[in-house]
Order: structure tokens, then C-alpha cells, then sequence
């Protein structure tokens, strides 16, 4: 029997989680110009916090073979759990950041809590999971801002997906007793993170619509830094933080 | 070049994951007598729930290389966080479940919360993480008990840890709210099960001490059944589950 050669491929496990449920509001199969195949979910649902329901819309991808295969399973109402990882690419100087699925399954249908319809009559999974859980780096000095129910802190953190795909950068926002911990570390501190992934928008200086997915940190552990291997992987990391762009502040 | 030859192996990512910190109370290295590397690190911890903190003391272990390098740099008291997955092996007719360790990463010493003194002198981790997510399989029939302060339910479910031990069956165990929940779910159902983990000891019939490691729910999503290739995996697993041995029920 002939042995399938496989290229190596330098492939770690990502060090970090994405685990979201949610109602699909939309379904959308499409195909790149090299002919790959790109499923687009986006999920809604709504987490609690401190007793409010907080809601969520949140768009994930799945590539090729699995792309095709649940295209057809899948229309606006259906209740998924996706487990994923972070990815990034960047595209006429703007950084795309995403969640790509490695794992779909269906909440079972006649078990799932619903809201109230939306304003555009699309009903939000009650209840649902959005957990994010990862260690990353954080590359940026936390900024810290108060706001007029407390204070923010935000910082850039730098994952690693562990696929093609490489790095990713993302903007970890913490609050209120969350914001004082995080505001504390410094630029260069690697750190656990737990949270939830939200998509926040807002309008720019040229008044376009932008929109960013961003950690919400529950809670942040600070890590000692990585020594021997774990270090080298470090200094395989691109030298610097991708800019911002125009992020609200 | 000569190309290294690689068996085959059907490995696939592990269904769940296991996410959790504490300050070490024992740092032991061994070696089987086939002479692989065995490094048992157990990790106090503790976690708020509902504003009292709930201890834990878990054992982790790390296989061959990574038990040699961790061993020199761990020692009584350094906390750490570590992520891995549940695994599980039989031997003279009993199980023996636990937690292999596929990263360990030092806190930041200078930033860790410890407890008071226990009774050995050892602190725990304050604020700990231990953090269970994971899609299984009920196998069994959830089980309901009135106690002394609510209803508790449990129920065994089959998780693939994704490396060659393969299927690993734990207790499930959740209380009040998400023992209701638990207890309206059929032998048979998918969920993701979201807990920390524990070790519950309790004296059997013969008189000996029985300790076993649980999963406590914080809560439960029933899935639907998995279908086309997803559904040839669930073929491939074995036919039933393990004898529960001598659980307290």
C-alpha cells in the first residue's frame, strides 16, 4: 500500500478556546475566487450578567468540506454550540478578525430557551454560552478610562491560532474590578484570560461604521514569562503589535 | 533527507478541556518500570461559589520529556495553570481517572493570592481557576437524591480524550438548579457540560477509602444526536458503559 506523503506542517494546538452557542439569524454559503468554500453563521444569543441579559450577534466561519456539509443542515432559527478558534488576516490595511469553527454541533431543538424577537424579528438563544478562554501575551500598556458607570481598561493581547494562520491580535476590555487588575500589568506580561467575545461598532473620524471583535476579560490571571522552549516559540512572534487602527481611543 | 517515518495515528482533538490553577502542595517524580517519565503535581486551589470559597486539591500529571523539564522547576508552594485533558486506564478490575497535563504554565509569583494555612501547612490558591468544558455522551440514566440541602443528580458521561486512551467515563454531579435540569435528560443524550472538577472520597463497604474524580456541572445543554460522520465516531465507541465499581450509589 502506498504511503500518503503528508507535508509537515509546523501545526500546534491554538492556546485558546472559543466555546459560543446561539440562534442562527443568518446563513450564508459562498465561495472564494479560488473556489473555496466559506460558511457564514451568525449566532445570537444572550448571556447573563449580574442578572441582565447581555445580548450578543457574533459571526463564525467554517472552511471547505465542513463549510458544504452543514450549509445544508443549517437555516435562521437552528440552535448551535461552536467550539474555535481566533483568526486574522489583514486586507488593504485593514485587519479582519474571525472566529473560525473547528467543531459544530446542534443544541437540541426542543430543549432551547428563546427571547423575545428583535427588531428584526430574529429571537436570540436565552441562556446560551459564550466563554472564551486563552493565554496570550499582552502587547500593549493597558489604558484605563473612566466612563460614566465606572472604569475601562483596554490592551491588546496576542494569541496564537495555532493553525496557518498564525497570530492574532485582539482588544481585551475589562471593567470595573476586572479594569483595576488588568490596569496594573504592564506591556510584555503574558496572562490567562477568560471571558466573552463581543462585537463592539462604533463610527470613525471619516464617519464610517466600524466594528470590532474584542474580549470582554472576566478575569485575568498574570503568568510568569515562559522560559527555555516555550520562550523560543516566544521569539518566533512577530517583533510588534499590529497598529490598532482606529479604535475608539 | 531521509523522511522520518510516522505511524499513523488516529488522533483527533480531545471533546473537552480541562483548565485549572492552584498552588502545589506535591511535586513527585517517577518512572514506570518501562522507564517513561511520570511527574504528579497536586494543585490546591479554591474558587468563590456564591461568595464562599470551595477548596480543591487535584492531581495533574505530565508524561516524559515535559515531566523531566518541569521537574527541576516546581517546588512546594510555586502556583501554576495548567491545561489538559481527563484520561482514564483500568487496572485489577479498577479505574483510575485523571488529569494530563498538555501545558503548564507558571503564575507570576509576585501575584498570587494565597489562603490561610490548611492543616498540612500548605496554601491554596485564592481565586483559583478550575474550569471543566467539554460535549459528551449521557450513559447513563441521571440518578436524583434528595440531601440534607437540595437535590443533587448524577449521571456518567463518556468523553474522547482524543489521544490513544481514548474514551474516558466520569461522574457527573450538579446540584439544586442544575440538578433539575440533569434530571429531566435521558441515557443516550449529547450535552456540553460546563464544571469545575473535584475529587470526592467516601469509605466503601469493605471499609476502604474511595476517592474519585467528578465533574460538578454548573451547567448542562442537551445537543441533538450527532448524524452522517459524526455518527460513525459514536459507532466506533464502545458498546457500553463501565461498571461504576463501588460508587457511593
Amino acid at each position: 500500500m502506498r504511503r500518503v506523503e503528508e507535508k509537515p506542517v509546523a501545526r500546534k494546538v491554538a492556546d485558546h478556546e472559543v466555546w459560543l452557542s446561539g440562534a442562527l439569524t443568518e446563513v450564508d454559503l459562498r465561495y472564494t475566487s479560488a473556489g473555496t468554500a466559506v460558511l457564514l453563521l451568525t449566532l445570537a444569543g444572550e448571556v447573563d450578567q449580574e442578572g441582565f441579559p447581555r445580548p450578543y450577534y457574533l459571526q463564525v466561519k467554517l472552511l471547505k468540506e465542513r463549510a458544504e456539509r452543514w450549509a445544508d443542515r443549517l437555516k435562521r432559527g437552528t440552535a448551535v454550540l461552536a467550539r474555535g478558534v481566533l483568526t486574522q488576516y489583514r486586507s488593504e490595511g485593514k485587519t479582519y478578525t474571525g472566529i473560525l469553527v473547528r467543531e459544530l454541533r446542534l443544541l437540541d431543538p426542543g430543549k432551547v430557551a428563546y427571547s423575545e424577537p428583535d427588531r428584526k424579528g430574529n429571537r436570540r438563544e436565552a441562556r446560551a454560552l459564550n466563554r472564551f478562554l486563552g493565554t496570550g501575551l499582552l502587547v500593549s500598556q493597558p489604558e484605563v478610562r473612566a466612563v460614566k458607570d465606572g472604569h475601562v481598561a483596554r490592551a491588546r493581547v496576542l494569541f496564537q491560532s495555532g493553525g496557518e494562520e498564525g497570530a492574532v491580535f485582539i482588544t481585551l476590555e475589562a471593567w470595573d474590578g476586572a479594569a483595576l487588575e488588568v490596569s496594573d500589568l504592564s506591556k510584555g506580561t503574558p496572562i490567562f484570560l477568560e471571558g466573552r467575545l463581543k462585537n463592539d461598532s462604533w463610527t470613525d473620524r471619516e464617519g464610517n461604521r466600524r466594528f470590532e471583535l474584542r474580549v470582554e476579560a472576566s478575569w485575568v490571571k498574570p503568568l510568569a514569562r515562559p522560559i527555555r522552549e516555550e520562550a523560543q516559540e516566544e521569539e518566533n512572534l512577530p517583533p510588534d503589535d499590529l497598529p490598532p487602527d482606529d479604535l475608539p481611543f
